[in-house]
């Protein structure tokens, strides 16, 4: 028999569809998972907070591979996994929706100044004009990442007429290389940052960068908060380069409630909210799940696969 | 001489492009205006509150033609210009972009439940959910009205994987008439209402429609207060049917700081600014309104022509 351990959350998905050939063992708690995981071929160890998960991989020895439901797995100990031959299959695309989605509500709700909307039907004030007058419609984006949320913004943005430029770390047709964007980043009205947390987009969006933002552009980040330097982006936020950042992550996380981010008022956060924005994840990486399983079985490559060197 | 009597503010825009055969007067209040408009062979009447601009149109005896900025000229008096023959050609489009931009960003702010993230953002509260997790793709909407704004949205929400259907006053391929659609009324997720202000509208969402929507659902409104039984869509709204309301429009403008709608906790109230969030609105004014004046020289059919018998 193959043991399967995984999060008890999610046996009333999984387990009516379970092939004989796999048994599962449960864990409802970090401590459960810890007792499970040496016994574990294959793991799906997510517990709701990541802390917790290095330390039961590292006490999986007899580990093939390990499913998560994240995208990112920067807090994975992947040389651990590399040095084992353990198959790593992640996340990427079952959030993209939700996540693109929530790119484009943070565009338009920077656009009309709709936070300022929110705060007058509060206060039970009638507003006489509106705080943003930016339309989407004519502006120009730089989408850096260009994995399944970049192209599902671009797709959405498409409808809005907004010009659209991406990076991807390998350029090819229609897209930038990782050093060709530098360039022009003066000329982006909206700059998206949907790129995977690895050492290489580690403060790719530094204190140089920041100050060749356009006047009155916008950051968007749903990568991570460590892809920018938060200090130079809060200096250049109170001189209005960039004139907003609408930031789904930040450093550190939770964000303390006396860190002085909170408090500029064109950033806007939202609690790296962005992927939970939606009830089919686990639906979702059920069916991926089961999917893989098969091709485990029948000794065919998993998907997606985490490259455990490039770390996405 | 052709007299053409119109708002000061927007002199600075079209006087280098009037022809020799235009005389301008300017007016810079309601008082200049009423003491212009009987010498008026072309007016530009708008004011930035619409209140006055009927007065005036009474006393322009001499007027062919009436422009306007608004699209909805329902508080014009119609009548009258149609007894004396007069052209009137409206704002129909000008806005579109920006209102069709605000419907989506209403249709995301409900689906992400956005605005107890800004609220939490003020209280500096890190969020462990998030207060909506609805996605757009997968979901169904109806859109009354199929003009300008009716078709920039479905071109909008087409990125993003919404299914939906249309309903026009005239029903033609792809759309449903006036009397298809409330039988299929409770399968929508989205109702947007961009109908033009005609009796024929008037409270054509009353108390069955609400009755008859889909719990949970979203009713959006950038047409006019009055197209919906605002008494019967609060009580909707305190028993979940529909779910939320997006309401660009209410009854009455401006909405009094004492009236109860502002505090329907699933009502989301934006103060008619929808229009009013962007900045091109006079330049794509002028264009257009130089463009008819070359018609008005020729003889030729004026754009876009209101018809004055329906009213829009």
């Amino acid at each position: 028999m193959t043991v399967l351990v995984m999060n008890a959350m999610a046996a009333p998905l999984i387990e009516p569809h379970l092939p004989e050939w796999v048994e599962p063992r449960f864990f409802r708690n970090a401590e459960e998972l810890f007792e499970l995981a040496p016994s574990a071929d294959i793991g799906w160890f997510d517990l709701y907070q990541p802390s917790g998960m290095d330390k039961a991989i590292r006490l999986a020895t007899k580990l093939k591979w390990l499913n998560s439901v994240y995208a990112g797995v920067d807090f994975f100990p992947l040389d651990v996994l590399r040095k084992r031959g353990v198959i790593l299959t992640n996340g990427t695309g079952i959030n993209a929706i939700t996540i693109a989605e929530y790119v484009v509500m943070g565009m338009l709700t920077v656009a009309k100044g709709y936070r300022d909307v929110v705060r007058s039907q509060d206060r039970h004030e009638w507003l006489l004009d509106s705080p943003g007058k930016v339309e989407l419609a004519g502006s120009r984006a730089l989408i850096l990442g260009y994995g399944a949320i970049g192209q599902k913004v671009e797709r959405m943005l498409q409808g809005f007429d907004v010009e659209i430029l991406k990076v991807r770390r390998s350029s090819s047709e229609g897209t930038l290389g990782p050093n060709e964007w530098r360039g022009q980043l003066g000329t982006f009205d909206w700059v998206i940052l949907a790129v995977p947390a690895t050492p290489e987009t580690e403060g790719m969006i530094g204190k140089a960068e920041i100050a060749m933002m356009k006047p009155g552009s916008t950051l968007v980040n749903v990568a991570r908060g460590t892809v920018v330097d938060q200090d130079a982006l809060i200096e250049g936020l109170k001189a209005g380069r960039p004139g907003h950042a609408f930031l789904d992550v930040v450093t550190p996380e939770p964000l303390p409630a006396d860190h002085p981010l909170w408090d500029v008022p064109n950033a806007h956060i939202t609690s790296h909210l962005s992927g939970r924005a939606q009830t089919k994840m686990f639906e979702r990486s059920v069916t991926r799940f089961l999917e893989n399983l098969v091709r485990f079985r029948q000794g065919e490559t998993l998907q997606p696969q985490v490259d455990l060197s490039l770390g996405y």
